[in-house]
């Protein structure tokens, strides 16, 4: 039997990301820094609080997985760029690592980020020959439990795959980004501003992301591989396609924000590798999964403003 | 006052950092692991395990430095290369890192390592222009910890320098290691093998790479520097002084031991910087030096064998 430590099983990717592990097989192991849930079949939770003192070692030894899916990270929206709250998931990544390592595990998967590479190089972003220049600490702290886990497992012999995700949107999302800024202020009649809107980007339903980090632990694939749909678009075809759905055309006002200096003009993965060695797919296409994020979205706040 | 944190003081380097921090007006304060001593005047001694859970917080909440010169490392010879107690080493010293600066500290210098550096580069390895690519995990965990501190020192508003070790030897050196080996197997008598000694090194003194990193953190310098003589030799020259010394030269054996496949032809630093900005100069000579280690394990040697 396949026993899956998976952390972050209640952030945004983690939740969808039980049903595709439980589907291969795993049986799943879930810390939760919240009151663990009783009565869901398919999950074990543990109360853990994975930045504790000590914690990622007494998991590892409670727990004893033979594979661990490592969603965990702080994702503050504004404040995970560059927060000092990237340092402590760092270190405790790495005892994690270390810990599922020295107690016999034997294949884990990590989520990555697109924030590793370098920005300015050209697109799309390559595993094997992008360079590695983070300019955010968080990009930069991704970066280098990606370089000392990849040493590590290679030493210690597990194996090891690292998933970079690039732009992900869905239900759950935090509400201040960039998909659901647009959907519910449409939703509401309120004017929906953006930058100029021809950055390019790939976009995944983060059910696609989940399912993806899935069939990755599943598959022998090891090192870096782009977690993307492998179509870049642009970010205004993106809002136009919400403001379609939501007759809010008039409300969509590219151009009235100001693209951030660091933006860049494209921004998105070759996924030859989730492709054709893991042999995934994206079960979304774009409009569906945006059809899927903006019916959440509708859902959610129909249940805050109540008949 | 500034009062340093100094970690490792009991270590190889940090022990002869002690004098050089005093002379510099540091108020010192020093974790130790073993029991802490009394009667030290110019040390405060504090028990300490920096790898306990919580340790590096809870240090740094109790001393309040100003300062951090952190030279603490996992150092056993022969494993410290690729042994897994890298990982937990840079966990807290991430973890260290970023407590002292949200304490309020001003000031970090730490021990990094030649390993950092891409070793088939042309040489000397210059700080501004030579690639870091580690080919062992201490090596990608000194970068790795180099590139997160140096990340989270400029958004935190505290200075810091990191000051890459190249060779060193001197009074408690491991005894394996190159300079000891030879030392002591021509004190005993013994035939002293080693590889074909046309590799170009670069050797300090142990007192004189400590009183560069008490020079280093008293400066203003930032970011990479080099801590060399600037002067390299082939290691057959530094086996032949110690030869001449001990009256040695027929035990010392020239290509007797196979070189490791990784080590490279050449590997020395340039030390515009250190001489340069920070201001430093060796106070021993190869010569000196090595007629200083000689006699300390001449001292050492003698005390076990006795009269």
């Amino acid at each position: 039997m396949n026993r899956v430590l998976i952390t972050g099983a209640r952030g945004f990717i983690g939740r969808h990301a039980l049903r595709p592990l439980a589907e291969r097989g795993y049986e799943i192991v879930a810390p939760t820094s919240g009151a663990p849930s009783s009565g869901d079949p398919v999950v074990r939770w543990v109360a853990c609080d994975l930045l504790a003192a000590g914690a990622a070692e007494r998991l590892i030894a409670e727990t004893q997985p033979t594979h661990l899916l490592h969603l965990a990270w702080y994702t503050e929206h504004g404040r995970f760029w560059n927060g000092r709250e990237n340092l402590p998931w760092l270190a405790a990544s790495v005892q994690l690592v270390d810990a599922f390592a020295a107690a016999g595990g034997r294949r884990a998967v990590i989520a990555g980020s697109c924030t590793e590479y370098d920005w300015s190089a050209p697109q799309p972003c390559c595993e094997s020959s992008t360079p590695l220049r983070p300019h955010t600490l968080y990009g930069t702290c991704k970066k280098a439990l990606f370089e000392v886990s990849s040493a590590h497992a290679a030493l210690a012999g597990i194996s090891l795959a690292w998933g970079r995700i690039f732009l992900l949107h869905g239900p759950h999302e935090g509400a201040a980004r960039f998909v659901p800024s647009l959907v519910r202020a449409m939703l509401a009649g309120r004017p929906a501003p953006m930058t100029h809107g021809l950055q390019r980007r790939d976009f995944l339903h983060v059910a696609d992301v989940a399912d993806a980090f899935a069939a990755l632990l599943d598959s022998a694939v090891t090192g870096p591989v782009n977690i993307g749909s492998g179509e870049p678009v642009r970010l205004l075809d993106v809002a136009t396609h919400i403001a379609h759905r939501l007759d809010g055309i008039p409300l969509l006002h590219a151009g009235a924000l100001p693209a951030r200096p660091d933006d860049p003009d494209a921004l998105y993965p070759d996924v030859a590798r989730l492709r054709d060695e893991v042999g995934w797919a994206p079960h979304f296409s774009l409009a569906d999964g945006l059809d899927d994020s903006i019916a959440w979205w509708r859902s959610q706040d129909a249940a805050v403003t109540g008949p």
